[in-house]
């Protein structure tokens, strides 16, 4: 479908729910918050799932279009969820229209909205409040810069097009809050998030003459800052800073002792594969794994297999 | 003068000198270089002023541009400089033409462009360039995206308006490679860097319930990270981080022992009335001030002074 089409789909229906994705992010919760205004400003009744893992900061913005315990909708609307598994429980087969712009989209719903081409599921969702409704109001567009800015890192991630900057651009005409929104997503932190910064930065390590960092997050850590898990936003993006490497690892240490890796690289390394080798998996250049083992132990390993490849 | 005017007086005259700013920042190092090479693709012979102070990054993008040490030019256009005291030595009355959007401009020059509606002064040289060579190269297109993005902070400032957006985007259609400019500029920092991080963030210190935070970086500190000049970028910004501050306070140790003070903090505190208090001065929310005694006899004169205007 396109836009028109996918809006004239909505005009037939109404009490409508709106599902986020696993482990919400920004561009999730709000793109899917923006469309349930759109379709109340329609006089739908409309909510969204309440994800219990969205955090403080997006709750603010999505919090009020959350549905009541009671709620029995009519017509269920996935927004920026790729495939199934992505699913908060009980919605598999209950989905009956997914927007997204996932290339991967595993067509788990009868009706579809699709563009891949797209940085942020916001910008599809932008257009088809301007097939739904004809206007975007300035709460909508707040929504949208957050959906948008989010997915692309403040159009610093190598995702961010020309598209992206002109949506950004409208969203700016329609009155979003941007600096507001900027301060709160992409500047200002907790105190306790920068005494885990510093603890991090200080201790980094270097191997293989800085082809390879890794960065170690123990209990005791997490602990001496006092972070809540909301505030561990992007952590694993951090090693990503270390100017000449070519893989970054960081090994966050579980309540249980374990550890749990996220592996970043270039194009050049897959760290999919090497994940894999460990039971884990995801994309190229951004992956993840369990390792039932202390961080130290989980470390040497990482090391050994890493090196094998690189070698 | 508007784009048209400006481009038909350059066409009237040849062997140019573009000088750029003192203590040079992407905007003016990029701006120039971007105009440099519009120039020479009209056959003039074209020169930037080889500031000395233009960092290694900048450089790599811009030192091909500089002006061999015996070159006497006929005409000498200033990009992005507000005054006269903002440029290298021996340019006083020199200028005879100023590409500028600082709303602050004195005017020093007998023909003026000026828009200080833009957020960059990239924005002014790239409709200049439309209008001088009616195309743009994919390399000004690169020189002219490191110019917005320095001066709007990769689009998290909140200079960061729907036109800054939309010449992004304009940019990214003319070829410019935005991932490895962002890499380079906003994401990949030296080991030193990393290390001299670590032991900032670890060393904040929160006073008045953290409506003050104070960031103080010593010889030590520097000696010990082994980071150049040029590995500071924006280091007084990352207090700026901290949520709840009202002002934020970096005191740099120079190496005589005596302290380097950079302020910054919300509409509602005035840094430059503060900093004026210790000769220095500035802008309302970033000002400085240079005070001659160690960093922690600064902090406590700074605190002091402070707390009188917050109590």
């Amino acid at each position: 479908m396109n836009a028109e089409s996918c809006a004239a789909l909505l005009r037939e229906h109404d009490r409508f729910l709106i599902v986020t994705h696993y482990n919400p992010d920004g561009d999730t919760a709000a793109s899917a918050a923006a469309l349930c205004s759109g379709l109340r400003r329609l006089g739908k009744t409309a909510y969204l799932y309440p994800n219990p893992q969205i955090g403080s900061r997006l709750r603010a913005y999505v919090g009020r279009f959350e549905a009541p315990a009671d709620y029995a909708p009519d017509y269920t609307v996935a927004v920026d969820v790729a495939t199934e598994r992505m699913f908060p429980r009980g919605f598999s087969g209950k989905v009956d229209l997914a927007i997204d712009h996932h290339p991967t989209n595993s067509h788990y719903a009868s009706a579809e909205y699709i563009d891949a081409e797209r940085a942020a599921c916001g910008e599809i969702v932008l257009k088809l409040l301007r097939a739904l409704n004809g206007d975007v109001t300035k709460e909508e567009a707040d929504l949208l810069y957050i959906a948008l800015s989010t997915d692309c890192g403040c159009f610093l991630y190598a995702n961010t097009d020309a598209h992206a900057h002109r949506t950004a651009a409208e969203l700016l005409d329609l009155g979003a809050d941007v600096p507001e929104i900027n301060d709160r997503f992409f500047r200002r932190v907790t105190r306790g998030r920068l005494e885990l910064e510093g603890m991090i930065y200080s201790g980094l390590r270097f191997y293989r003459g800085g082809e390879v960092v890794v960065n170690i997050i123990t209990q005791e850590m997490l602990k001496k800052s006092g972070v809540a898990e909301e505030e561990l936003d992007d952590i694993a993006g951090l090693v990503g800073r270390a100017g000449g490497h070519r893989v970054g690892v960081t090994i966050r240490e579980n309540p249980d002792g374990t550890s749990k890796v996220s592996m970043r690289s270039g194009p050049d390394f897959d760290s999919s594969a090497l994940c894999a080798r460990f039971g884990g998996g995801g994309h190229r250049m951004a992956a993840g794994c369990n390792i039932p083992r202390p961080p130290e132990e989980a470390c040497g390993e990482l090391l050994r297999a890493i090196g094998e490849v690189l070698a």
